[in-house]
């Protein structure tokens, strides 16, 4: 095992230090951001950084880099208050990954990377019509993150479309069925393999498994 | 592909709810925290909303559900400013899932769930032995989300142990090579599978997969 203090992660090279952070934290759940300029663009771009806000209300986060730069994706959600966020699944993740080039702005990332762009019901902002979970949001709240001006989206869910017999019976999503992927680092995917779900634990007795998985 | 609302979702039964919103949001990074009060009564807890806030400097943040109830974990990292994020690994997930049983206060987890505690260097809080990646934090901010009440904590990495020999030449932690655990919902563990690192998106080319994996 090797030991790495603060001094020695700030004075890595910068393209290692932040290999080294960002795949330190572990998996990262992406999301494909999808969005609407003013004047009715499309646009889309992945993120890798999704929360799980809260249940009730419905609230997730997408946490952004600095805006020092354009970053279309916020600037939209901000304007038009309306984005979707539709899970990355293997059959399209090198697509996905694609939606991070910086195009000019006014391409479309649906046409540049050979995603189709679908609405539905009467959500504003263009979903992947490839994707098997697709989350349609408001903007609700922007936290700026005074440690290194990060921000922090909150958006509440309005509509949720996904393959309805990958719900079990006690609202449990299986994303291995969706076949949803996951990330680490800045480029690295990969699926998952199921080990168990576990019974709520109690100090008493040790966990056992759910048969719902 | 089933449809769902806004007001679909708030009208679900609770328990459905839980699983469906926390499960919707794809995979979590897990990591096990380990504290100290200012008694030196060691604390561990599983957390599923890790989130890497920055490289420069390093800097991860936990999402705390609001602190209605007794939160250990959160008084004590307020109180003493140092905690320990160790990831889940295959070898211990049913171990790191009871931590998260209310076990009387006072009385370890450590000892609960048996994973031993162990410091390292001058870091003043608890490490688990047993993680192939133990990550120690200074706090360094605390937010609160108005949305909902929930806390977001920043932490800065002071200090990490990890196997050398799964860090690639270009600072890529393997976490596959660790056998890291990730979650789903409220209690769902997968491991993960490689699917491929892929080169930095450039709007002429499509990504082509990189060798160090």
């Amino acid at each position: 095992m090797a030991l790495f203090t603060n001094k020695d992660i700030l004075e890595m090279p910068g393209r290692f230090r932040a290999n080294f952070c960002n795949s330190l934290v572990g998996y990262k759940t992406l999301g494909l951001v999808g969005t609407q300029n003013k004047d009715g663009a499309e646009n889309l771009a992945i993120f890798s950084q999704l929360i799980h806000i809260g249940a009730n209300p419905p609230l997730f986060g997408i946490l952004f880099l600095p805006h020092t730069v354009r970053r279309d994706t916020l600037e939209n959600i901000v304007e038009t208050k309306s984005y979707t966020i539709n899970h990355v699944a293997k059959s399209f993740y090198k697509k996905a990954h694609q939606s991070g080039a910086k195009y000019d702005r006014g391409h479309s990332e649906f046409k540049a990377v050979g995603l189709n762009s679908e609405y539905l019901k009467n959500h504003p902002t263009p979903f992947v019509q490839e994707a098997q979970v697709k989350i349609g949001l408001n903007f609700q709240s922007r936290i700026d993150i005074e440690a290194n001006g990060t921000i922090l989206i909150i958006g509440e869910v309005q509509l949720v479309e996904t393959n309805e017999e990958h719900i079990k019976p006690d609202g449990f999503i299986d994303q291995v069925a969706n076949e949803t992927v996951l990330g680490s680092g800045q480029d690295a995917y990969y699926t998952a393999n199921k080990l168990a779900r576990l019974s709520y634990p109690q100090p008493e007795s040790n966990p056992t498994e759910l048969e719902e998985f």
